[in-house]
């Protein structure tokens, strides 16, 4: 049977799994992101590590990368990454070669998207947002039922819009962008500032919060409030018929859906004369980013027999479904 | 030779245009909006003698309006208006039976964007984003060469997203809305605000500007850097291949584009890596929703013999294209 892997590279883990046809998780090898600030090959490393931990007894038949940065209309380079060194590089076919194997790339929160439309919580929702929350913030857009990838292949960077004039000093070198207020750091950025462990983590804040800790209760009401109002200028501008939720701090689901939806009926405009669209936590977890990857590969490369045919999927570039 | 007649009903003015079939404006009419805090029938009243104007020789075919406000998927309902008193109105139907003539109902920036794309500044491109400044703001999404209305007829609404937490008050009963820092009414209050003439309008602040006057320079600055910043935000969000700037307020041409520019290249994440959509006037003028409405009127309605036909139609509300 075809072995297809999925990689995802956040800000802080590389993920890596082999997925089954029907989506489901078979096996799963985990690495460390070495860093922003270190050389692009460091990244790759890592990438290999995991996809080898996975390759031992069989050669994978196609492996999608899922890319927290800015993934070109092509599919074929990393143009910009605020959490990865990546620089405008050609980390397709780089991979491909490094590894011997036909591979796809697309950013991470398109990926999970498509995760979430072929397993998950968007289902048969024709339009809709789904925004990940991790070290920082990513976004795809759903239309017609097909993840939008815009005109250069960005659309969905919802995490740099800024949300406050003058604001904090983002990694992406804006101001005052959203992920500065609504993330993993931001929940861990406001534990820090009131009095929690300067090496705390957000997993660890979702724990705290859990068991009643006030600190991390407010770090999580604050963070979900600027969800609300960020998603409620989301659907001023595209007007979904419902918003999933996913990433690593969605794992706190209420402690976060809750005050989000409640800020997000406050801020979004007429909304008494309209449906407030639904604000659901994604289905698939942690592991959506990599589920996709692995969907996109095997989409794109299911029936190729020869490189040749691989190549030229590749060179196509976008995909129209999910 | 059929007659067909847009009408565009804005926050301080109504404009009815009778319309060729190139898109060439033949006649208009004028009234004044007669407020927002008046009964629905005086502004039905100021529509309707607009269309009297035009019709004095032939009966129209078909009536299109444009209207500030939010209009229902199926194009029956004014659901929500900052600027004019409908609220959740079945203005649609209401004047079709007053007027005696199938009627069309849409978003003035939707509209405005149908016009751009058939015979304006749209053009070819398949995503583009347009942006039209007058009273307040209004927004149309293009997606594969066609108005995306959104899963309740109600996406483009770009004024209401919140640009400053805790700030200006808006018509909308929400706070720090873009359209309170980037319109026709925040070039007035910035000139107010500043030793300006409590009755002085948006057209004699363009005026002023282009004559030198500092105050209107600065006003000119500050509205377009604002400008700037949401549409940075907008592209972030559907990374777009052009962005057209409408409405009234886009007569001021470089007074405003060219600082929006700049702000926009600033603010935009990852400028450097990757294309800044151009940031072009919109071709058609104050008419453009006039001419929209009744392009949407014809295509609506122009191989329509009856009324059975037309009431069909209506009653399946969206068009696809554009």
């Amino acid at each position: 049977m075809a072995l297809f892997i999925g990689v995802d590279i956040g800000g802080t883990k590389v993920l890596a799994a082999a997925v089954s046809t029907t989506g489901r998780v078979l096996r799963t090898a985990h690495r460390t992101t070495p860093g922003r600030r270190v050389e692009a090959s460091l990244i790759e490393d890592a990438l290999t590590e995991a996809v080898e931990e996975l390759s031992t007894t069989r050669r994978p038949s196609a492996i999608g990368i899922a890319a927290a940065g800015f993934v070109d209309v092509q599919g074929e380079r990393v143009r910009f990454a605020p959490h990865l060194p990546w620089r405008d590089e050609g980390v397709r076919a780089r991979l491909a070669e490094r590894w011997n194997a036909p591979v796809v790339l697309d950013n991470d929160a398109n990926c999970a998207a498509r995760a979430e439309i072929a397993y998950g919580a968007v289902g048969h929702s024709q339009y809709a947002l789904v925004v990940t929350l991790g070290t920082g913030i990513g976004g795809a857009v759903v239309i017609d039922g097909a993840v939008h990838r815009g005109h250069n292949g960005m659309a969905g960077e919802f995490g740099h819009m800024q949300v406050v004039p003058n604001g904090q000093a983002c990694e992406c070198g804006g101001i005052g962008c959203w992920e500065r207020y609504c993330s993993g750091n931001a929940l861990v950025r406001f534990v820090q500032a009131n009095g929690g462990r300067q090496d705390i983590t957000g997993p660890e804040i979702t724990e705290a919060a859990r068991a009643g800790d006030p600190v991390a209760l407010a770090a999580f009401a604050e963070v979900g409030e600027w969800l609300g109002v960020g998603v409620s200028n989301l659907v001023e501008a595209f007007d979904p018929e419902i918003v999933v939720i996913g990433g690593g701090v969605s794992a706190a689901d209420e402690l976060l859906l809750a005050p989000a939806r409640v800020a997000l009926r406050a801020t979004l405009v007429g909304a008494e004369h309209r449906a407030v669209p639904p604000l659901v936590r994604a289905s698939l977890g942690p592991e959506a980013g990599a589920i996709g990857a692995a969907y996109l590969a095997r989409e794109r490369f299911r029936s190729a027999g020869t490189r040749a045919r691989a190549r030229r999927q590749a060179a196509r570039g976008t995909d129209r479904r999910p």
